[in-house]
């Protein structure tokens, strides 16, 4: 029972009405199949009456088998993913600042991220030469002269032509409309340069510069509809004084959002994360 | 130099207009008043171009000498205070929670407080017995049948009958007026169970729970008329997940407001804080 | 499922030898018994291939029916304990330092200790009327004129008289011989003021400062034979610089101290750490 | 009064015996060169007596005048340097890990370091590829065959002929002679990964892991003659818990190995770190 997961690993991941006896069902299942329970964890949401289970097994696996089997034996309305553990797929979208996209690039190229990186996509072109050094598609596609619509249509366009598991805005600095953030439910992961819910929106550190506080922030969350309102992945904090400029912040700040979108990233790849309404489940 | 300041120590603090040279000025008086500096530290706000600074000098001190001769080297609408280092005088209000009542009691009673307690004010009986037994004066000011005026009029006067340096909120769950605020300007210090600006208001670990976040914090800052928005003395977080119930975040919340509280005390009672505008300096 | 337990939840803690399809057995006994799983938690130490689980249960209990039904599918070196969730019975040493105890005191007078203090012992006479002006019986056994031995005979005597779960070493400042330590394995834990393994042994603070570290800590753990060596609790940090001398952070390492200590505290009151070989699963 | 130091700006950094007036003396030779204080820091060292003080001065600069003036006013031993607030000269040591390597490429390359990289000298090849993309002159050192001495020799003459302000060793897995050291004292700057005095030398992961510690951490210091014992500029931990492997700690260790690094070198570079016997003194 270790963190890692192997490529002999599968990720059994269930969600659904709670019941009595729901652990013993699932694990019985997996003894059936002669899977080896390497780690496991589960949730019930007291709220929502909600059971969440997040299994790691070893063993060579029938997945159909498997799926069938658990399906029988939860309720019917339950959620049953079985996933390899394999590396994510994902787009990049970035806009000009490189401190999140750099840190991405160097652990996709050294085997910290758990995932393929498709290609980057920016409004501007500032980061192709960073980009396109790590052998990397970078595509631009500016926003000038387009209505958001219009704008969106060709970021829908060239994601979906990779198909990916996820997309990463790593400091993307465009607001979303509602129909491009339902295409793609629960698979956007956004920085934000604040500790939510303090500082929604434009220039946060400038926000608190002014509000005066004495921990500035950085969050990592799922995008829904509502801008900096989707599910918390990660946030952390560092410390401030009153002597710290604007730009002091920025650059200090800089560093907290690195680590806390590597640590949203790593969860949700490693496939860690539920989202239980606004919330998110994090077996960490 | 050490950062205790004994009793043959001298707090000298100016606040003036940023003009160049004021370092060198007010060092000069310092020499020519055959004091040895221990501890300096100085800071201007670009903003409002204003300099701050506040130094620890030790040897045989005339006041009045030295006051007079600093305000001949600085701009004339200087502010400037000596403070002796002593302890400073204090009411505390409270209402039903012992958590932070009870680590000030401990730490003035073992010296680690840095003020006297002249008296605990709490608008119930239940912290009495607590306090008692510490053999401080409690006052029962209740609010019941009284209007918000009529009760605050009480706590005026059971206040200024011992004219506290400081009043401190340790959990006082009444809204105070403007009226009553102004009363005590830069005087009232309170800590609130949020990382503000986050979750202003009731039930701060509610609105922590509702939101997902995967931080709680505690601040404290001085009062003012608009609510927990005062200045912000010092704040802290601590991490928590989506297992926590609303009661467990006041569990482990009552821990970092402690600890906060307690750092905004030492911070303030041995005059390292200076108001500027809505922000504080704290020369920590 | 909320980390808090009841009177109405039982607590099953299992060590075994790692074997395919122990939750699946576990959790099968607990459902024949009509229980439901409130939390649950797993681990195997893959070392050691050793199973640790601890499962919170709700609904009525045959204790006896239940530990037979488990050895029953358990291997045959496994050790089963049910735990009520009440409050531990302990005993705390202490020497002349307030604050650590003085926090358990507060907290335990306001339901925050899930723990019954039995009596405080202290070499020293220091802190007797803290004590008893929480009502808890306070015993000065003086090391003064006897042998180390002879000490701690009185000790184990005053100690044994209440039969306590734990015993609370809050900055007890004598160090204990492994015949005493042997007597109540698992059983005592104690604060050590550094982050341990750096500092052993006498005035940490002194030692930080000479190494220059620019952090300093504290770290409670299981007492063994071996100073300052058992297995690690919980252990925290807090930044300091050039500026502090020991005084400074001997009065900033308190704060860190007392909130480690609490942590190891609730951890261990609530059956969530266990012992394995020189470290602990904490089910946290 | 800001933390950033323009073109505009000097650095006046002074070392002296402690003397009454120290700071009024300093000021006043500022203050009659036309110079108007940004940023000043002071501190005594009492057991040492000894002053440090830190200056950033904005002003047309006549340096030979300056600095003749000072020591004109100062103890006859004191030291005196005028900085100009201009990038470093540095060397990169690398092995085979790329995360801090990339990070400071990164940082680098967008205006994050404060320092122009002349090289990176690795003994092995792996990270060629990295730093040939980001432009940087990469030399492949290898120890193979050769004495430790007839190495550093190589060493030696490569960095001799870029004359670096600084060497950093950025995960360089050599252990270095004190012939090596002592030739660039208080110039090379080490990121050892975990929190110094605790586990010194090989796998510092590897022993947390033993001893079952609840935090990791790392630590930047300057390299002296004595392994992992040189002046700490900075350290900081994360926690961990039961379920790491020694590989999880090294993953998440990574990422306070970096950070760590950035911010000493970024007090490094800005000349906010003082060497005080074997501790720093810095301002921050």
């Amino acid at each position: 029972m270790s963190s890692i997961t192997t490529q002999n690993n599968h990720i059994v991941l269930t969600e659904s009405p709670d019941e009595k006896g729901l652990i013993h069902r699932i694990t019985g299942v997996l003894f059936e199949h002669g899977l080896n329970i390497e780690d496991q964890a589960q949730y019930v949401d007291p709220s929502h009456d909600k059971f969440f289970m997040r299994t790691v097994a070893s063993g060579a696996l029938d997945e159909g088998s498997l799926s069938s089997a658990l399906r029988d034996v939860l309720p019917a309305s339950s959620e049953i993913r079985i996933a390899s553990g394999e590396k994510k797929k994902i787009v990049i979208c970035a806009t000009r600042a490189a401190h999140c996209l750099g840190d991405l690039l160097i652990r996709h190229e050294y085997g910290g991220l758990h995932a393929e990186i498709q290609c980057v996509i920016s409004n501007h072109e500032t980061l192709r030469s960073l980009v396109e050094r790590f052998n990397i598609p970078f595509h631009y596609i500016s926003h000038k002269d387009l209505s958001r619509e219009q704008h969106e249509e060709q970021l829908v366009e060239c994601i979906s032509s990779v198909s990916p598991d996820y997309i990463v805005l790593a400091r993307y600095m465009r607001v979303l409309t509602s129909d491009f953030v339902e295409k793609f439910p629960q698979q956007i992961v956004n920085i934000h340069h604040s500790f939510l819910p303090a500082f929604i929106g434009a220039r946060p550190y400038r926000q608190a510069l002014e509000r005066g506080v004495k921990v500035i922030g950085a969050t990592a969350h799922f995008v829904t509809s509502e801008l900096d309102g989707g599910p918390i992945i990660s946030q952390d904090v560092i410390p401030v004084d009153h002597s710290k400029s604007e730009e002091d912040m920025i650059a200090a700040g800089q560093n907290v959002e690195v680590s806390v979108l590597a640590e949203a990233l790593r969860l949700v790849f490693h496939d860690r994360v539920f989202v239980d309404h606004n919330r998110t489940i994090v077996f960490s």
